[in-house]
């Protein structure tokens, strides 16, 4: 794959809405001929540990591009505007408030500044820093600026992280922090494969998974055809996180789950 | 209207979701400098039909593109994954389970192969064929690949077709099944003009529509002006399908309806 | 900032919905080259002042744009296409029903064409001039064409301006009308920075906001960093209206607020 120049704009300011459609202006307008490639602006609002692992994800399927994400509940207060230049040659552009940083050490980092807004110019409003701060400092990047005259440098290291819970294991069970889930209800846990398998929970165990409370019959399987219309499947999905999915329904909302509960997944008694 | 070098998407990812980035994310990368038009997003999860349907009207509007499609919900299981070389010079990518098969009608299919994932090569998930498959073989038909490159032929006319039942016709009485509605409640049944002319039911008629159970006055008009507001329309839509609207208002609510439900349109007693 | 060639959209169709696709795809074919902007296309259905309002803010963000824009509950009836040609050297294209007229003020209107659908060719529907004949014009616009051909002329002064109910004040109180609201439930009012000054409501004070019929706490600030998880807060948007937010929750929901509905903010009993 080569390097891909382009912008990125990830969000949690809602599909299609005004304020995605300012950040295209600007970047339009301030970083003409770039192309501009959305990458999800239906994050569920103000939740920074989902955005940055959905950021993690996809950028680096555009090795190079410049990456402005905006998941920023803390607009406006102390939080560091930040700008992280990308071992791939491309670089992040977003509040350092836990959301840039997984993306970060997945690509790999090799400089940061917290940008000084005194030397971007422009009106700055107290509650939208995407159209006024961020995307004016992407269209730059985009055009060749260097990050260097952005502000002060920091450490990349010292990029806010994510709380991310350990999962815990006993044998033949593993629980779990929900992490988010999709359109089709595809739950996504805390977890990865090889923690389901050093749990003991392999393919084609029949499990049973608690969560808020209840608990839901489910199949350890591949995909969804593995389990009947209406059944619940513990898998690994695309991403190698574990996630409880409802073949032609949605588990999320079957398991009434909520953004960092905890799910229990065990084996069903008498199971071999 | 010319030939147009163009990839367009079509999916039940929902809008702005980070299955819909990461399609882009494929196809900027691998297609550079190919344009990429949304045709639609937001359809009903799994709604293979409806999807079909619209693919179908959208599709001939931008002649000679590679139009990437997937409502995929047996993705990992056994069905088909198809390329389909179109008479305008463009092609359809996608699941072989009804989404394909209007589209390759209406505009005319020339050739069709089963996509071998061992030619594609990558790795391919259980469950995001989107991303994993279907999006690599729409950049390399954009890039000019030849579709025989990329699984064994199979005969277009053996593409699997969606179920459309066909309408009931009482003298000044239709019933037919609901495909789908949008935004503002428009409720699309499968149902033709020349289809409702044959049943009697002409504009200006009052009628009675019945569905779930319940039946509501409508008038058989042309447009939303014609009725008052929150009232009910019966018309031919910009689609030629015989339609329920709700002036300011959403039929498809209103109603109760059901993708898959039937719904009568009958003359109302004494009237002309 | 420089001209940029672009053609932008601003719709109620709905995020990714068929409706936007349909106008991509006609776009695409009928201006290739053009670069498109979305501006926004989950605007509430048929709300006309609020789509008028976030179209003036959004439009001189694109110098030069041909801005396609429809929000058209009177399609089909008596009510005017037209084309505006702007002073930046863009354009409007849309229903003359309210939507085009803020815009047109805001960044200056040199010339309005009635557009005739006779002059454009195709067949128009009686439902989807978006399609059919707004879309077709937008693109006829980007690649050139004069907009006095499109139609017989009329004075911009007389574009159908949407109804802005003026604030009410009183000491210490603002009453103003309910515009819209935001993914974040942030609504804003009819009402600017300076008319809540006149009211004597300035930074600092704590106040009751009433809408509904129910009243509740708010502290005047300046971003949601000012108020406490939960907590509302009265500002000045990003756009200079008058909004109420919630901090970390959603104001238009915890308000019951509707489009059109006045709220009343007053400085609390012993306030200042």
């Amino acid at each position: 794959m080569s390097r891909t120049p382009a912008l990125t704009l990830l969000t949690d300011y809602g599909p299609a809405s005004e304020h995605v459609g300012a950040l295209h202006a600007v970047l339009a307008t301030e970083a003409p001929g770039i192309e501009r490639i959305d990458l999800a602006h239906d994050l569920p609002a103000g939740d920074v540990r989902w955005a940055a692992i959905v950021l993690a994800r996809l950028a680096p399927l555009v090795p190079g591009a410049i990456h402005l994400a905006v998941v920023d509940p803390g607009v406006g207060g102390p939080r560091r505007a930040a700008a992280v230049a990308l071992a791939d040659g491309g670089a992040l552009v977003g509040p350092d408030n836990g959301l840039l940083a997984l993306a970060a050490e997945r690509i790999g980092a090799t400089a940061a500044v917290a940008i000084d807004p005194g030397r971007i110019g422009g009106e700055v409003s107290a509650t939208f820093h995407g159209r006024d701060l961020f995307a004016p400092v992407a269209a730059r990047l985009a055009r060749g600026d260097a990050i260097a005259d952005l502000g002060a440098g920091f450490d990349p290291a010292e990029l806010i992280r994510p709380d991310l819970p350990a999962p815990a294991t006993r044998p033949r069970e593993l629980t779990a922090t929900v992490a988010g889930w999709d359109r089709f209800g595809n739950l996504a846990l805390l977890a990865s494969a090889s923690e389901l398998t050093a749990a003991g929970l392999r393919p084609g165990l029949e499990v049973r998974v608690t969560a808020a409370g209840r608990s839901h019959p489910a199949h350890v399987g591949r995909t969804f055809a593995d389990v009947e219309p209406g059944s619940l499947l513990v898998h690994i999905d695309s991403h190698g996180m574990v996630a409880v999915a409802e073949r032609d329904g949605g588990a999320a909302g079957t398991m009434g789950a909520r953004a960092g509960a905890r799910v229990t997944i065990a084996a069903a008694p008498g199971d071999g």
